[in-house]
């Protein structure tokens, strides 16, 4: 073992509004020894995720808080450096929620086998992880895209959004993204093949969207709520699907969240508004993980991750970029 | 011909708000006389709907304006006293869109034969008319509703809401009422068989849904919107559907209307939210109304009606009654 001791981002206490510094703590412990059936893990790639800021309210969700004290929850990428476990030999990737840490023991569970031949480590936790995996479940399964929908998506230069956008020109979709730049913009459009792109810094969503899908939106992937989703709900079409993956917009108000005023539209447009989460669908990852690395090498998808390097220690400032839309594709932090 | 002459309510002016005297002008005219393939209906009964509040404002919706000066838009059920459509046979009863008047003139299309051998003439204007197949295909096509389930109905005791509880308890389902008023309450516990009910002028809405359904919401079909809809919004289960029929609280409202600010339950439980129209089904109507009408005829449904007497000029009054929750059962004007 290289490394004797294990950095750790602890949850120091619980944020109002955006996590600052105070939010969070170092610890250094000794390197975990894994026991008997376990595995000593060494990060490599840890995944940055809206969702996380959830995790630090001490509300019932759909995961557990996180305690005060605690590692921060997080999705990572490592390699196995000792291995009590028969399932894992040592020098195996795996990925797994090994926590804002540079080393995990786990059991095996909730393990599953990284292949760098078909792509790298970081694009395992954004296309080909839940970032891709909550990208096709929510347009193809909740959003029951089809050929010649116009498929709109917020954050879509995000690790979720610009796979949505992508997997909606596979199906032969029409796509406009909602994005935060003219950069982020132009990659969408000029990479990524998006029909059209709004820049909601300097455009008037509702206007621009009009120009983009004159005759309504079939489906709406949203992961920012706010003002967006209301414009987009003012144009829906007839029988469209709006998939609620999340609303990053929210996450760090104080206050309630903002609600949709335009939700009866949903009437008008006899439309559905559904929420998704991916972990409702682990017994179908193969399959799609399957689709989504064989798109992948053929090309269909490009995939794009933003690699934060620093260690650990830069976790928190990551977070924050996260949230302030510095990211385009998917955030990493390399430990 | 005993009448002469022909009364209607006009809408005079678009109102803001909450429509006034000045929002409608009573007009005379002569009684028109049926042409080729026509019949004159001489009307009996005309429903109070709160959709009705929508097609007063110019902005596209699922039904055109009525226009400024025209008719004011209303079904109603009447008896044929004149017939050049070999259809339909003078003395016959019928319902169709015949508008806030004491005659018209239709040409047989979008007419139904009104059967009062089953049911009287007002109970084919709510429970066998459009606010029974309201909640027929809301409850059991869109909501999903099945055996087990707990329901929690809005607008309980008005038209739709009365009916969609009753059906919630013929399929089994755990039903909770949420109405304004302890008269209305008992009437939907002591009469209709709800298993709870929670006065929303009295109890704190949060609460008391939390000590009548402790394991949460399956089916929420909501007729009002606003703060209610978010109370229950807070208490859905795992793959709750909440049916977004009406928002009765919010359609006289001069500013924007209330946004659920709890939408994000919709991910934290994987649930949707669906808005409906009952025309979309009008294929399915006959079959509706058979089940419907049996269920009626066996004592499981029971039907209410509050009918306003006094002809089309206690309209406006009516309209009124309707917004400010007055009626109990579907509010009828016998003309």
């Amino acid at each position: 073992m290289s490394a004797q001791v294990n950095r750790q981002i602890r949850l120091a206490e619980r944020p109002t509004g955006l996590p600052g510094d105070s939010t969070w703590k170092l610890t250094e412990e000794d390197v975990p020894v894994a026991g008997d059936g376990e595995l000593l893990v060494s990060v490599e790639y840890l995944s940055l995720d809206p969702a996380m800021r959830g995790y630090l309210n001490d509300v019932p969700s759909y995961a557990p808080p996180v305690e005060v004290g605690a590692v921060m929850r997080a999705a990572g990428v490592g390699v196995v450096v000792e291995s009590r476990n028969p399932a894992y030999a040592v020098g195996e990737r795996v990925i797994g929620a090994f926590g804002v840490q540079e080393h995990a023991v786990s059991d095996g569970r909730g393990l599953s086998r990284v292949d760098t031949s078909v792509a790298p480590a970081p694009t395992w936790l954004g296309l080909l992880g839940y970032p891709g995996l909550t990208a096709y479940f929510g347009l193809f399964d909740v959003g029951r895209a089809q050929a010649g929908d116009t498929v709109v998506v917020s954050g879509a230069a995000g690790a979720v959004g610009s796979v949505v956008g992508q997997l909606a020109k596979v199906r032969g979709c029409r796509v406009v993204g909602i994005a935060g730049g003219a950069e982020k913009c132009a990659w969408l459009r000029d990479e990524l093949g998006f029909d059209a792109t709004i820049d909601y810094k300097s455009e008037r969503v509702g206007r621009a969207l009009h120009a983009a899908a004159p005759d309504g939106v079939d489906v709406y992937f949203d992961n920012v709520g706010g003002p967006v989703l209301d414009n987009v709900l003012a144009q829906l079409r007839r029988n469209a699907r709006v998939v609620i993956c999340g609303a990053i917009s929210q996450y760090n108000r104080t206050e309630a969240a903002y609600g949709p005023k335009n939700y009866l539209s949903l009437i008008v447009n006899r439309a559905s508004m559904a929420g998704m989460l991916v972990f409702d669908y682990v017994e179908r990852f193969p399959e799609a993980i399957k689709e989504l690395a064989g798109w992948y090498q053929e090309g269909k998808l490009i995939s794009r991750e933003q690699v934060v390097s620093g260690g650990v220690t830069e976790f928190p400032e990551a977070l924050r970029m996260l949230f302030a839309g510095a990211n385009t594709g998917k955030l990493v932090l390399e430990v």
